[in-house]
């Protein structure tokens, strides 16, 4: 029943950072999609990638119908991305369509439309330690983590998080300067499955740790669709019981 | 701390059916606002009402300020409903305003918006009836309520609904043509309590009815804002702890 | 990651019915844990049985390190499992061992012990027809399944049922007399899922259908167990970070 | 609808750190109870306290019977309550009555009983600071209360904390030494509303603090009864419907 053989992962990138500024393309010189996808090909899915400047930003309705799992870096580019593709990313979700939503994704259009509140947050980049303390330890998304992850520079993300209660909690952040986060949450929506990972950066070189690329490796296997019901919605003319 | 003293009421209507077909005239000769603004005014709130043809469908920054919570009806215009209306509801929601959709609201923009989903569903509108059964007996919504609401025509909604999963599920509807339906369903996002509950139509003489009535009138109650924490979000340069 | 492999499965009865009634035995000759165990086998797991009058209830130490997931069918002796018996299965489940609760199930001393709550609900005993509809599509336990799973005689229970909101609602049934009720559901305790699923009887012949057991053995599938985080409790004398 | 008028609260204590240690004399002397009573009574609700040593433990049916909200303190003595008595506190949470579990009332049999799950967790008395971050701001129970309530000396509570998922999350505490824990938890258990709230200790002052004192005002108030619907359970021989 479960998700058995290869799932088939999109990344998808702005790519701007990595070709702007020299601090960036230092740690991730091909991309940081190119960094993911690498690391979830040798951990045995199948990838590809897409990126802003591409053609419908690479995510046409046929690369979407290929996409098991849709994985999702965005930063300073959110409001370059089409609303017609937004919405179509978020259709294809609500149709099965796994999403991983990284770091700074939180304020994307996609992810903003399925949440459908402000997704704000608190913010400050000065490089402080961040531990990540699984909650919820038997959730598939952890196995083989320890009890948390640490991260000895990262990005603060502080509380409140405008997002709608996560129907699953998985990893909540302790900062060392003081805010706490809900840093790994999951999402029901539709027939899709939705997981939101804060961690990540563009000149912390967070996406090269084994420890956080193994839960990503998880969460793309949990996000991955699996066979459901077969469901009909509209107008059902003829009741299914006699009436009076 | 709960919302004591009055509760300013928004009731919304297209308000179109009321003045184009005969029928749902004779049921609701001033319209649907009418009958639910008098019925939540003889229940001790202040009431005012919009339609879709006002100026900006009477919901101007100035009306929502004024408003704790917003009653919507919409069925057959959702579509003529301006986007930056839509948007305006949604960020009053998120900020603290509550929010009743009714009915054919499923579809309305402001729901379907903050939803983040599809709110599809089945229907059928042959006058079938309906028993709406209370599965949260404990939820103030329900406070009066018998164990169940029976309808004697109504329109069908079937499931599968097209929602996130409620915060709170407080009414089950069994419908005589043999489908069951999710309709009275609690949503907390950002600041604002959202209360879907299904009952109502055009021609069926729902909102004469003392017992729905009723919830609705506990439903505005429980959607007031309260008072809550104070919160900051954006950059926060200076941590709260020493560094090392 | 997921849970490939077999999958070890008790299925545990009370088995008095089955003696001691005709009309019981005629439909279930061996037991109704022998009509579960062969559909289970059938379906790929690995499965045993084990029943009230066994010592210690077929459920010692070894037995249920042993298995995966439990399958538990109890009416009318409840009060005979050992409240050591029902404390060590209890705490089996909070360590990972999956749980299916069958039927008249919800009144055992195991699932009340892990739901807190009552479990009471309404019921009549006159072979109506249930419809369990499908409320959320997407999930694994349904794969398979139609909209809805229609059996044509069976108990009655009614809403309210006295449990904690369900972690995931899966099924909703619609009865023929006028009721609805939440028979399909998931709850999450400790490093242990738990299945409620409500069909079932000792003579209406349920547990011959293979719509009733395909959802039976996806849910097997659902509550085995998977590897999750490596955590610990109890005293850390020693901070992780330097206190001032 | 709401509940208006005073709130009839009972303060539960251990009442033995208080009387056995000089240390904690000092700082409760006449009782934890006796603190909370009085602040609970300066803020406008109507409190009497009951303690282990006095006969059912103050507890009888007619004490609870004339209880609104209870509130609990136990720390080292939870195996002396009576089990009897627990199981009465239990059924009266689950006919309505409001509870508040303090502190180390995560181990109460109350508590646990409630909740069906081990209820442990991580722990370090060293007198570290505590910091509870808001993660709900529109919620009730926080209103008045800034983003976060600090505490400079606290016992270190850590996840993995052994409860079902909270229905509603409203604090998450950062500590110095570098751990994160969900320290206010609102569940829903029949007709009864639970809030497990953190803060406290017998020797840090804790509920000497307005900040702390007002979380559980607010939360006594939000555990409140109110009113709901009438429901039945139990056998209903006769059909709504006709059947077929």
């Amino acid at each position: 029943m479960y998700p058995p053989g290869m799932t088939t992962v999109t990344v998808w990138n702005e790519y701007r950072h990595e070709r702007e500024n020299d601090e960036v393309r230092e740690v991730y010189p091909d991309g940081i999609h190119a960094a993911l996808a690498n690391a979830l090909e040798e951990r045995g899915h199948d990838v590809r990638t897409a990126t802003l400047d591409e053609p419908e930003h690479g995510l046409s309705e046929d690369a979407l119908d290929a996409t098991d799992v849709l994985v999702w870096w965005g930063h300073k580019a959110h409001d370059e991305v089409d609303d017609e593709v937004a919405a179509r990313v978020q259709e294809h979700v609500l149709d099965g369509m796994g999403l991983l939503v990284l770091h700074s994704g939180h304020f994307s259009k996609v992810f903003k439309g399925l949440m459908g509140t402000t997704c704000d947050l608190k913010w400050r980049a000065v490089g402080e330690r961040e531990r990540l303390w699984v909650v919820n330890p038997s959730h598939p998304i952890v196995d083989g983590v320890s009890e948390y992850v640490e991260l000895p520079q990262a990005e603060m993300y502080g509380e409140p998080f405008g997002i709608p209660e996560p129907d699953e909690l998985v990893f909540t952040s302790w900062f060392e300067g003081g805010e706490v986060f809900r840093s790994g949450c999951c999402f029901y929506r539709g027939a899709g499955r939705i997981f939101y990972f804060r961690p990540g950066h563009e000149t912390f070189p967070i996406y090269h740790r084994d420890d956080v690329l193994g839960v990503i490796d998880n969460a793309v296997s949990w996000a991955a669709p699996t066979h459901g019901a077969t469901t009909t919605v509209g107008n059902v003319p003829d009741p299914i019981e006699p009436l009076e």
